[in-house]
C-alpha cells in the first residue's frame, strides 16, 4: 500500500517547487526535511536574525496581486537586515492559509516571494504552514555583518545628525508593495562605520524616531519643512504615513561631511534635523509625533 | 513634547519583560533593535534553523493555560531542532494578537515561553507583532549541531531498521501542551553517528513516516504489535493521533546493536520495523496510514 499525498503535503510541494530555484551555497540540507542546515560562516562576521510577518486585510489586500503580496513578505524583512548593514543568505516562510482558495492564492503569492529571493539572492530554506482565520506570511532571514559593525537602535547622541534615505509618505497605494529595501545602501554606511544609530522606517517617522530616540536616551529636533516628501504628501503624512522602508540614521558632525561627499548612490540623502539630551524632549515643528499603532 | 508610547509598545515592553531573563553569551543585541546580531559560531558547527507556529483554536484551546500555550510554541519548534541533532540558543517569536483581551492573555503567554527558554537554554532575542484575527504565535530558532554530522530525512535504506523514542498515541488531552523535546537523545544519536535518517513525529507517525520514507526513496514495514503504545490509546491512535514529539529514526542493522547496548537514557527506545525497497510500498498490518492533515 502506499497512499496517497495528504493534502497539506500536495499544497506544500506546489507552493516550494519555485522556491528550490535558489539554492544557498553553504545549504547542506533544507526544505522537506525537519530543519535546514547550513555550513557556518566566517567567524569574521556577525549572524544577523530578524522575523517579520504580513497579513491580508492589514499589510495587503484580497485585491493586492498575489506575486506583489509574496514580494512584500520578504522586502519587509529585508529592510530590516539592510538597518542593520547585513547581507541576507536564508530565509523560513510560514505560511497561514484560511483555505483551498487562499492555498491557491498562496501559491502566486510564492511565486513572488520566490522571484523577489533570487534577485536579493536569498535562499529559501525552510518553513511551516498552519490553518489560520486569515492568509498570513511569516519570514525570518539569516543575514550577516562584518562582526563588530552592525548599526542598531542605541547609539546617537545628543549633537548628532539625523538623516534619511528616499521620501517619505507615499507609500500608498502602491509604494509599499513595489518598495526596494536599501541593502547596499545600509552595508555601504555601516562598512563605513558612519552612523552611530540606524533603523528602518516601517510605522512612519512619527512614531519611529522616538523608538530610536527612546533606545538611544536621546531627545531630538526635526525640521519639518526639510523632510524630503513624496509626490503629493505633506510633511504631516511624512511623519504619520508608514510603509516607508527607508532609513533613518544619525551620524556624528564629524562624520556628516565624509557622508554627503562619499554617497555613491542616486537614492536621495536628507538631513532632517538632529538629536537632543534626552531631557529637552521631542520636537516636530508642533507636528504630532505618531505613526501606526498595530495595537491600536 | 515626549508623546506616550504607543499600544504596540506598551504591550511589547510588557511582553518581552519575562523574556530579558536568558541572555544568549555570543549576543551583540536583541529585543527592542531591528534585528538581533550575534556573533558566528565556530567553523566545527553547522547552523539549524527551523520554524514553527502554534494557533489559538488549533494547537492550543481558549481555555488551555497560557503558560502551557506559551511553552508548547517554543517545544514544538525544539522537537524539530532534537531531530536534526541540535543544540538551540537563539530565537525570534512572532505574536499574532486579534484584542486587548488576547494582548493580556499574551503576557502570561510569554511568562509561560520564557520559563521554557530558560529550561532549555534558549535566548529570544527578537520579534514581531502583528494584528490577526486569531492569537498565534511563530517561533524561527536557530541552533548548532557539529559539522557534517545532522541527519535528514533522506538517509534511510533499505533494511535499516526503524526506532521511536517515547509512546505514541497519547498526546491528548494534556501531553501535546507538556511534552519533552528528545533534545539530549537527539543530540548523543548525532554524536554517534547512529542514525542514517531522522525526523520528528509531530502528525502523527501514520503521516511523518510516509514523508521520510518518500525522502530516502525507500518503503517500509511496521509491526503493529511492537508500537509502544501510551497508556489508553491502540495502534490505530499511534499511527493517527499526532503531537507524539518523539524521535522516528532508522539505523543500519550493524549499529543497531551498539545503539541498544549504549543507549544512556530512561526514555524507552522501541523498534517498530524496517526499511524495504521503494517499489516494495508501505506497509502497516493493515492499519491506515495517515495522520493530521493541517489543510485537509
Amino acid at each position: 500500500m502506499k497512499p496517497r499525498l495528504c493534502q497539506e503535503d500536495v499544497w506544500i510541494q506546489r507552493w516550494t517547487q519555485a522556491l528550490r530555484s535558489h539554492r544557498s551555497p553553504g545549504l547542506r540540507h533544507g526544505l522537506g526535511h525537519d530543519c535546514a542546515v547550513l555550513s557556518a560562516p566566517s567567524k569574521k562576521v556577525d549572524l544577523v536574525l530578524k522575523t517579520d510577518a504580513v497579513v491580508e486585510g492589514i499589510h495587503f489586500l484580497r485585491s493586492t496581486p498575489a506575486a506583489w503580496a509574496g514580494r512584500k513578505a520578504l522586502a519587509r524583512a529585508l529592510s530590516d537586515l539592510a538597518a542593520a548593514g547585513a547581507t541576507p543568505h536564508a530565509a523560513l516562510v510560514t505560511a497561514g492559509c484560511p483555505d483551498k482558495k487562499s492555498a491557491a492564492r498562496l501559491q502566486s503569492i510564492y511565486r513572488g516571494l520566490a522571484q523577489a529571493a533570487r534577485r536579493w539572492c536569498v535562499a529559501v530554506v525552510g518553513g511551516e504552514t498552519v490553518r489560520t482565520r486569515q492568509l498570513l506570511l511569516s519570514v525570518s532571514l539569516l543575514g550577516t555583518v562584518p562582526r563588530g559593525l552592525s548599526p542598531h537602535r542605541g547609539g546617537a547622541r545628543p549633537g548628532h545628525l539625523l538623516f534619511v534615505t528616499g521620501s517619505l509618505g507615499g507609500s500608498w497605494p502602491r509604494r509599499h508593495l513595489t518598495f526596494t529595501p536599501r541593502l547596499p545602501e545600509g552595508q555601504w554606511l555601516t562598512r563605513k562605520k558612519i552612523p552611530s544609530a540606524m533603523m528602518d522606517l516601517s510605522d512612519g517617522l512619527g512614531a519611529d524616531l522616538p523608538r530610536l530616540a527612546r533606545m538611544s536616551k536621546i531627545g531630538f529636533q526635526i525640521h519639518p519643512a526639510q523632510l524630503p516628501l513624496a509626490p503629493g504628501a505633506n510633511a504631516r503624512q511624512a511623519l504619520s504615513r508608514g510603509e516607508d522602508y527607508e532609513l533613518l540614521f544619525t551620524v556624528p558632525k564629524a562624520r556628516a561631511v565624509q557622508l554627503r561627499k562619499a554617497w555613491p548612490f542616486s537614492t536621495r540623502l536628507t538631513e532632517i534635523g538632529f538629536c537632543l539630551p534626552s531631557r529637552a524632549g521631542f520636537h516636530a515643528g508642533g507636528l504630532p509625533l505618531q505613526g501606526y499603532d498595530h495595537l491600536r
